[in-house]
């Protein structure tokens, strides 16, 4: 094993940087085969003359509820999108609680009642269960895991490839970023900041695929743990060509505007749990923005930036006064337990 | 919610009764529908023309190494099995972790290397996975959550279903019972009992599939949680027959057998992670102990009792010198964190 660590540190969940490495390093060193080694958020797999993608999540979220959701709703959209961004319809879930002696029976009727909510909103059928209890202090009160299954279809295999991504082809986002993240450092910090802000926790699904119906899509990819910033670089890493992201164009909450700057975050690093970023030609940028935004989850939606030949690997946030300068992946533990 | 305790308690979580309740009043009573509420092991789902078995199991065993195996080969077997049991033929697994802060990145490496083996073992192919970290006490080192992904072949549809049950069918196990359930207890406890227990945790997914080849099966099912005791129980109230076990028949490596002794515990209510019972007409019952009996995993098999008509939705012990005894499901926590 390559690690420099010798334990597990909590950037290894960050979803930046060092997961990556103890991804590469251990997990991909021994269960290496061609399909995990894609590294899509969804796995494509042939069932008889059928693809399906399947997907796992696990949730420790802390606080479990926040503005905007609790954890079971969050793990229902969390899987549901990693499906949706692979191209696929969600149509099944099993839920997995591992739950902590002593937890409050009403406080997961709660979380139950939101996590069925959420799954009959996104339209898919939790099919499958585990229930396991561990002794008081061994676990944080609730941990969720949810395995989704869609239906693939074969239009939209190409999706989880990013294939044929060309400089000048326009990077969409269908809202603010930054949201889910600042919105748990309030609720778990108690900052008492005014302002309201509130996760953006939402299944994807039906937006995802009315995008699909109108417009060819070359890339997607739901910015979560790491942000918008360490998928871009993962894709400009993988594309080897340059992605340039204009400042202005960056949707932005004022109540999370206040926080990145108060806390010193950059909300490109900050996880969204609502969020699709789009890779496409520019001449669907039109066509793919007027779907966001007639659809209340893509109200905000813009283009924030293009594929350029430039600094290839690398992606550059252009600022208002024409100043450049390198965003890279998320490197240590900036906020764990986001999801 | 019907629940009558206001807490979780660590027998939610056992296989019993308690765990039983909890799925009827909180889960099933939120999540319902026509798939779900069948209650198998796996759910059975349709796509395109084909059917595949889906199901999920998340495990927080305590300790994480223990004779005859760890955290990694278990979350494997466990999977498997519960595809297998369904009539399926396993294909593709996720693994999701959920890492304690500070945990050792070797000991780490060991149960990866062990589930990289066993899914090696078994054919099942690791697609997708989700890595999470928690604060340091806020997990207890390492819980595995796998889901699984199964070939569902049309004949064997119906052995989820325990149709067609009637007496004088036989019911036969493929060795001995309660090894997992001490071995784990033993290397929990360090009661150091002269005797080696080791676990029987294995991949049954060949060895079934070979039954099933050559004899129709009427039911099967993996004693895990809760037992041989607790799966025939919730047997005998579905069908609405008795069951019938012979006390002398049942296989008892001697270590299990002198530990429950000692410690009063019924090997029928002890967990097993390598065994499974099987239903079939008595008719099937020779061909079936012959492929059993000639692989390395159902050396020890037996027919371990019968249905009867008698004593509907019960299940009885008869003793070598005639006496009988119900056998109820497993009530309270026995053995929290066995999985």
């Amino acid at each position: 094993m390559k690690m420099k660590e010798d334990k597990i540190m909590l950037g290894h969940g960050s979803g930046g940087r060092m997961m990556h490495n103890l991804i590469a390093d251990l997990f991909l060193k021994h269960f290496s085969n061609s399909i995990l080694n894609e590294q899509t958020d969804a796995a494509v797999l042939q069932i008889g003359s059928n693809e399906i993608a399947f997907t796992t999540d696990s949730f420790v979220i802390d606080p479990l509820f926040f503005p905007g959701g609790n954890i079971g709703k969050l793990a229902v959209c969390g899987t549901v999108n990693d499906l949706a961004v692979s191209g696929a319809e969600p149509i099944y879930i099993s839920v997995s609680f591992i739950l902590e002696e002593g937890f409050s029976m009403n406080e997961l009727e709660v979380i139950v009642e939101s996590l069925a909510a959420e799954a009959k909103k996104a339209g898919v059928i939790i099919v499958t269960g585990d229930t396991k209890v561990v002794n008081k202090g061994k676990c944080d009160k609730v941990f969720i895991n949810t395995a989704g299954i869609g239906r693939m279809k074969a239009e939209n295999r190409q999706i989880c490839k990013a294939m044929n991504i060309k400089p000048g082809d326009v990077i969409i986002v269908n809202g603010t970023i930054g949201d889910h993240g600042m919105a748990v450092m309030n609720a778990r910090e108690s900052f008492n900041f005014k302002t309201t802000v509130e996760s953006d926790c939402a299944s994807l699904n039906h937006l995802i695929l009315e995008v699909l119906d109108k417009s060819p899509v070359k890339f997607m990819r739901d910015p979560t743990r790491g942000g918008v910033a360490t998928v871009l670089n993962e894709l400009a890493e993988k594309i080897q060509l340059g992605i340039e992201i204009e400042e202005s164009a960056l949707p932005l909450n004022g109540g999370v505007k206040a926080m990145c700057e108060l806390l010193g975050f950059d909300p490109l690093h900050i996880a969204n749990e609502g969020k699709v970023l789009i890779v496409a030609n520019e001449n669907e940028a039109t066509n793919i923005l007027n779907v966001l935004q007639n659809n209340e989850l893509g109200l905000q939606s813009a283009i924030i930036g293009r594929v350029v030949s430039d600094h290839p690997g690398r992606v550059v946030l252009k600022n208002e006064t024409g100043g450049r300068r390198i965003v890279d992946s998320l490197a240590g533990d900036q906020l764990p337990r986001i999801c």
